[in-house]
């Protein structure tokens, strides 16, 4: 089944369901609203006045779909003029119909209709032919929640009833189980159990606070992915998070994008800011502010830094989409010949990166098509396209390009992250840009005296720390490596006598003089608890002390089962092969403990 | 003398400058503004119509100054009647001493006025007695630049005479040669000369960019602080730089500062935000977020951010004053009874960080008195106030108290430090709040299971990294130490033969992996002029290869001379040896070489 059946199939489904509702709660009951296809399934909106569905009546209502797809009931279309369409609602009294066709007026002379059994809907088509054709056991209802009425308040709340399916029952299993695999790894519910971030009514949505160890979390990716593009000659820069508009007006964004960004508004003189959405234009400012030279390139900066963007508060929960999302964003400025290394030198350490997180990586080159959508020179964007591309094979990448696909500035490379459970992220880019060195008259001097305009790169490796952080929380289900656990080391007192106290103290304070994250449990809590506490944390490494550890100096080391090598016998260590293993494995960013 | 007895000089200095200026301009021709004391001197306004003074002029008035004083004039005090007052404003065609004669309508029956000589001036007084006592040698005029009347671009624009005076000569000749000083160690100069930010009309004023150089200090200075403050326990959080107003409205800033802040509007939603110009009533809704115990107390969280405060665009140059300030800032939530013991700790902290810098410090204790303006139980001033004072004695530092300076929310210690030219500025600071924790109602369950209100300590190491950075610029005329220097190591070819260059490219890679920041200079200029070059960037240490060099492997080091020990020999070292001292020398901060 390719993806067009597919949306068949899911739209075929959403007809089906209200055809079910209808014989249900009975015909005169429901008034209807729209159903179309959505990523996985369908869903149909619903008036049912007084009567509520909760999601007990699924499995009724999904009974009544199955018995629909065995009648074998064919999808018969037909058109209707518009004065037909509109009596057609009115006669079978279906007011949010009627609204729709109103709304249709003027767009064409008639409107496309789909009956199958004795549920006819107006629609604009991409059914199966019959519904036997629909995969009876590769379907299931998911949920039934409220929403307004073409999504406005001040409208009826319809309810609506979710559904998802496949093409294969298999599928729907694999769906099912990575949805239910994806709710214990939910990095919300994760969040707030390993005390990672803090939302609070008073501060905004979209703009969670970090606890100290979600910070930890913030403070090693960034570490890493700085420290991987220090290696490759980027140089750290640092901007201010407010801009005279002037900035956005000169580099264009202004026009695309003015209306998604904060405004800032001085009360003690006239200017007016904005909150910055991204830092080239800012970047440009630096490389601008020297005269340079064909030698001097390529420029390469790097800025880890908090931009804003000014989201829906609808669409704002956890950290999949935040207001204040912090980049690690880099610029290179470049020759036009330089562009293939850069690309390669940006490729291995997204490589690199995305190998120590443990998620595989798939590409996905995007060129310009034949339109004029696009800005700079033809041979240049043939060049370039060219240059990403040999890239990419070079790098042995697994590949796929999409024509009309590029940013009007420039072709790109996005690269694609898959998790844990199967599913697929956008993170690490790479973006060509012909224009902005165009507009913000960026020049360096050629070996023969000429000027000539650099070409910008932007890339960043873990995207948004805070997107990046709500894959990787549930990619790890909050088992995160040693390298960067929020707490590395846990140590637990059997008793509160002196030399056990004294013992756990001495070796707490040479991990944290050594760098390790350390917390000590001397609470009165039994043995059996503190460990089960530790475990709850998620934390790599715990160590029990009790008169015999203090007196032998042998301390017997719990690992975190995922992090245990095969080879793993030893289980009693010294303070001080403990403190230098947890050193190591941090250092060197490690996926398996070394003891 | 002492400060009243030398703002008397002044202030008579201010008349005797309007009496010379008189005499030699033409009385007719002299319309007086106002002459008030200033810090280290005083100036005075005069609309002198086509007159046109200069700085070559002042000498001449200098002159005539000096001959009043040798006149031995007399300072006569006289009340007049507010009509007789402007009767001589009018007799004597003072425009201007009208106008604030008009003004002083309704304040009081009499103004006086002061006479020496055939000058009189209304004046609140505060003389010399006498010219005589003038220390003749003890001033200078030091410039003349405009200035609305009243300050406002509406009025007239008036010819101000600037001077300096001190009790003595020698306090005279100090104060010109350390602006002397200063001046050739201007940040806003060294910061171009540099490289070290950017000031760009389109980012707007007080909102510097960093380049690579200055972003090195910047990050140099963060880390430094950061360490201190986590050997000591401090735990980094993340806030956002834009919050609800809701969150100034609780903690009370709104009400005090609300004109002073940013304003930030979502064109999506209807919500408003401000830009956090302080990052405390962020770390309180941490803090707030768990339960908190006895047992956890003293929690400590760290965070350098940038904080965005609405300063005046006229106020606005180089980093002394900006209007995106980075704080090194910290909140310690604590018991009472852990005051004292936080307090020691920030103390070693700042004397640690203050001692690497290379500046001297004097602590200003501010309390509380009697008066209502203080919130908080007067019982936990007390306590709290000499438990500071305790800390700052058993640190031995150099302290005065002051009664009335405290914050109207808990009392507090200033940090002063004295710079390489005598100059004192407030960077450090603690504070102590007892009310942040009231209108946040923070909590903790006590031993005995009652609930408790912690403290909260706000502390800042450095203050604001960018007025840090404006005073340390000039404290060490950009000679930076080695651990800070944006560039520590420079490689000088001796010219572009094959081996020379695979030498010094080798050198630099090495460098470069080992943390070190190098950069090689293989450009055709001659070896004079590149070391010449890298004497102008102020590099700690530059290396010069050529044929010889590659082939013993010895390396002639020149060493800037302010990091030159005493003990100092050896020139000439081999590549590992001098990127090992290097190394070390970075890592523990020292401030001269160790080679």
């Amino acid at each position: 089944m390719n993806e067009e059946q597919l949306s068949n199939i899911r739209h075929s489904l959403a007809h089906v369901l209200a055809a079910a509702v209808r014989r249900i709660y009975g015909v005169k009951n429901v008034k209807l609203g729209i159903g179309p296809v959505i990523e996985n399934g369908f869903y149909y909106d619903f008036d049912l006045g007084d009567i509520k569905i909760s999601e007990d009546d699924l499995p009724k209502i999904e009974q009544e779909m199955q018995k629909i797809i065995t009648e074998k009931q064919e999808f018969i279309g037909e058109e209707k003029s518009l004065d037909e369409a509109a009596r057609w609602a009115k006669e079978t009294e279906q007011p949010y119909k009627t609204e729709l066709i109103n709304d249709l007026k003027g767009e064409g002379a008639t409107i496309t209709f789909y009956t199958n059994g004795d549920f006819t809907d107006l629609c604009r088509g991409g059914h199966a032919a019959n519904t036997s054709e629909i995969p009876a056991d590769a379907f299931k209802l998911t949920k039934v929640a409220g929403a307004y009425w073409r999504g406005d308040e001040k409208n009826t709340m319809m309810q609506r009833i979710y559904g998802v399916a496949f093409a294969t029952g298999v599928e729907l299993e694999k769906y099912l189980k990575q949805q239910e695999e994806a709710k214990e790894r939910d990095h919300r519910k994760l969040g707030r159990e390993l005390d990672l971030f803090v939302i609070s009514d008073m501060v905004g949505a979209g703009l969670p606070l970090f606890t100290p160890r979600g910070t930890v979390l913030r403070e090693e990716l960034a570490r890493y992915s700085n420290e991987l593009r220090e290696h490759y000659g980027f140089k750290k820069v640092w901007t201010p998070h407010i801009t005279k508009t002037a900035l956005y007006e000169k580099s264009g964004h202004w026009a695309k994008f003015g209306g998604e960004l904060f405004l800032v508004e001085s009360q003690e003189t006239d200017d007016k800011f904005a909150m910055k959405p991204m830092n080239c234009p800012h970047h440009t400012r630096i490389y601008a502010s020297q005269a340079r030279s064909y030698r001097d390139l390529p420029i390469r900066y790097l800025e880890t830094t908090t931009d804003y963007r000014d989201e829906k508060s609808g669409e704002l929960g956890g950290l999949s989409r935040v207001r204040a999302l912090t980049q690690d964003d880099s610029h290179i400025f470049c020759r036009q010949d330089q562009i293939e290394t850069e690309i390669n030198i940006l490729m291995n350490a997204v490589d690199q990166l995305y190998k120590t997180v443990g998620m595989k990586l798939r590409v996905r080159l995007s060129y310009r098509d034949d339109s004029d959508a696009y800005l700079g020179d033809v041979k240049l964007w043939e060049s370039a396209q060219k240059q990403l591309k040999d890239a990419v094979v070079t790098a042995g990448l697994d590949f796929y390009e999409q024509e009309g696909e590029a940013a009007f500035y420039g072709p790109k490379i996005d690269f694609m992250a898959t998790d844990a459970i199967g599913r697929e992220h956008q993170l690490a880019t790479a973006q060509l840009d012909f224009v902005q060195p165009e507009r913000f008259e960026l020049e360096y001097s050629t070996e023969n005296g000429n000027i000539a305009r650099p070409v910008m790169i932007h890339c960043a490796l873990l995207g948004s720390i805070e997107r990046f952080l709500s894959v990787y929380i549930e990619h790890t289900a909050g088992k995160f490596p040693i390298w960067c656990a929020p707490e590395q080391l846990r140590i637990i007192t059997v008793n509160d006598n002196k030399n056990v106290v004294d013992f756990a103290t001495k070796l707490n304070e040479a991990a944290f003089e050594n760098g390790i994250r350390t917390t000590i449990d001397d609470s009165n809590n039994s043995i059996g608890k503190k460990i089960r506490v530790a475990e709850t944390w998620k934390v790599p490494y715990s160590v029990v002390i009790g008169e015999k550890e203090v007196e032998s100096g042998k301390l017997p080391l719990r690992i975190r089962a995922d992090l245990v090598a095969n080879n793993a016998a030893k289980h009693v260590y010294t303070s001080e092969e403990i403190i230098k293993s947890i050193t190591n494995e941090a250092r060197s960013r490690v996926s398996k403990s070394s003891l």
